[in-house]
């Protein structure tokens, strides 16, 4: 066993967790036991928060403690926001601004913290968690040369979010809207980035380095960016003026391929594009203009019962419909991927708890295939 | 097999590698075959890094271009300088301004890159590995209250460090010394930390991202610092005024643990501890001041034949003599982390540019161990 290459490690099992299980058949997704849809509809994303850092959900007075200590660290240090200043200065793209600036977070924590502390885990994930809307909204606001705005701590978390990014507070809808999808995409597994998470914290290193890594893997185009490229096809669509069936067969007829189609665990319609989905449509009614949904459905429709589609039998994943109701709710389209990292601050950090707790380095093996005995020869001579 | 959990990967082979081979048993370290001893003695840090990059060693003009296009990148931008001075002013920790700087770079990268091009990460590591010191001699400064010293184009890579660091140009022993130091740290198969930079390069993430995942990884204390915890130790033994071999028997006696001490995975005294004796005691010559050889010498003399010893049978590793030649270069101890960082990048870089090559998204699984069907309760009714 100890001589087969593992690339991928695709079922390779390198931790126990309770954190989120997902049943691929079923079109399942639970977190530590919860149903996403009950979790999405019924909860907010403050209390799953609560319930992926400390394995239950809270009661009314043990979510209001944390809320506090949530809103308490909202605010960004100056030095944050002197630096994104000049990352948007030198054109910085959204998730390496990011990286960046939640890098620099561990400069204005002044608790000393002893290595694999799980108390200052807690602290440190607080803090960027909390931070995490206020560098983000001031990343856009700054691009757009106009004043970050000062955080709302009464607001809740996402609609806070809505409100430091437009300058005024969303609606009902929106801000619900926006909480749910928080919560869709708060944990996964153990996806690339959370799995990055875990391999830094596994040395003892600060959250603030586990979180950079995260968001360093989570930029990459094989895992963070696909609800980005759905709009692009949305848009693209919109623009081309065709009736969207048509549109689309044309497309499949000339071999596109399409994101946000299909998943790696899920062999029917993933749960979180099915919330995903009815929002969509939500918003279309609420706003009269429901175009952005008619689009994504009629592709929906046409893919899964077209029978020449190489795809036949896959189903949406989370990025088709997300992609749709962040446009509606007015978020750029190269921010998709930074509020995929924001939400999924909750899980990293909640993988960071789980595994420090009974920690052990990660630290597998390569094979090697280079030679092992050239003779060294000087430059001169070679 | 799928269903043994592999904590920790020990045994797991992630990948195929030629970039470098242990022999454990031996106490041998190759560089794509290379012997490091002789890489160490006869190569400079630069004939390395275009060897871990290019699976051979340069010929004289190879290698002229090469350090023409590094030196050329050595300078930092204004924006860097500032965060810097921003991390200075709050007292951040040497490896996390480094994580921070280090992610910044990639803000001054013009040149557009496509996901999983190997020219982009030749690209972008060259920036990297030419900027590093820079950096790191920028902070040190910043923190002394001193001007950042501008890098001279002239001076090798190791000498030009050392001068950005003290503002004067080392002398020949000193600069030999420090471009071994670099080379002998520059890879060592798949630790924590180039394990990371993997993963986060799996996901096609550019190279910014994957060097700051590897930084974030070094950071922990599992990984690096060790060779600060000796230096620690020896400044602990001068001060006490003892005999050193009377003073590490007490020690040894209230059953402390001596760091530097043994290897995961060599059984006799690391290749890499043999040449950083030899250069501690050349130091030492040199100077005429040969205390911290010495102390150092005289502890491994009675560890390694004590009988009593617990590690008996164990020998020095690398950071068992690193510190007292970093030490005797007059860097400071906080320092030895982030410089190790520096020439890992090194190797960080040629394994991303290894891997990319042949991408996998590297994504293992968890066993869930947690509840499966809870039923959601709202929480004014829990």
């Amino acid at each position: 066993m100890a001589d087969d290459l593992q690339k991928g490690l695709d079922e390779v099992l390198v931790a126990e967790s309770s954190l989120s299980h997902i049943d691929g058949d079923a079109g399942q997704l639970v977190y530590h036991g919860y149903d996403i849809k009950d979790l999405a509809r019924e909860a907010s994303f403050e209390e799953v928060l609560y319930l992926l850092w400390n394995d239950e959900l809270p009661e009314r007075d043990d979510l209001e403690a944390f809320v506090e200590d949530l809103s308490a660290e909202y605010t960004i240090e100056e030095g944050v926001v002197t630096t994104l200043e000049d990352l948007v200065a030198a054109d910085e793209r959204p998730m390496a601004a990011v990286r960046t600036a939640v890098s620099m977070l561990s400069a204005s924590d002044d608790e000393d913290a002893e290595p694999g502390d799980i108390d200052a885990v807690r602290h440190q994930g607080l803090r960027i968690a909390a931070k995490f809307p206020t560098i983000l909204a001031a990343y856009d606001r700054l691009r757009n040369g106009e004043e970050p705005v000062e955080p709302n701590e009464e607001l809740s978390y996402a609609a806070n979010f809505l409100y430091m990014l437009h300058g005024e507070e969303p609606d009902d809808v929106a801000a619900e809207t926006f909480d749910m999808a928080l919560i869709l995409h708060a944990d996964h597994g153990l996806n690339a980035s959370t799995f990055t998470s875990m391999v830094v914290a596994s040395t003892l290193a600060d959250t603030y380095s586990s979180v950079t890594g995260g968001i360093s893997a989570l930029s990459g185009s094989l895992h963070g960016g696909a609800n980005q490229d759905v709009m692009e096809v949305l848009l693209e669509l919109d623009e081309s003026g065709q009736d969207p069936t048509e549109w689309i067969a044309e497309q499949i007829d000339d071999g596109r391929r399409i994101p946000g189609w299909g998943h790696r665990v899920y062999n029917v319609k993933d749960p979180r594009a099915e919330i995903l989905t009815e929002k969509s449509e939500d918003l279309g009614n609420a706003s009269g203009e429901k175009k952005w949904y008619d689009y994504a459905a009629a592709i929906e429709k046409y893919l899964t019962e077209e029978e020449d589609f190489p795809s036949k039998g896959l189903a949406p994943n989370v990025d088709f419909y997300s992609g749709t109701v962040y446009y509606q709710l007015g978020i750029p389209l190269d921010m998709y991927t930074p509020i995929f990292a924001m939400s999924r601050t909750a899980g990293w950090v909640g993988h960071i708890l789980e595994y420090q707790s009974d920690n052990r380095l990660i630290r597998p093996r390569a094979r090697y295939v280079g030679p092992t005995d050239e003779e060294f020869v000087p430059i001169d001579e070679r």
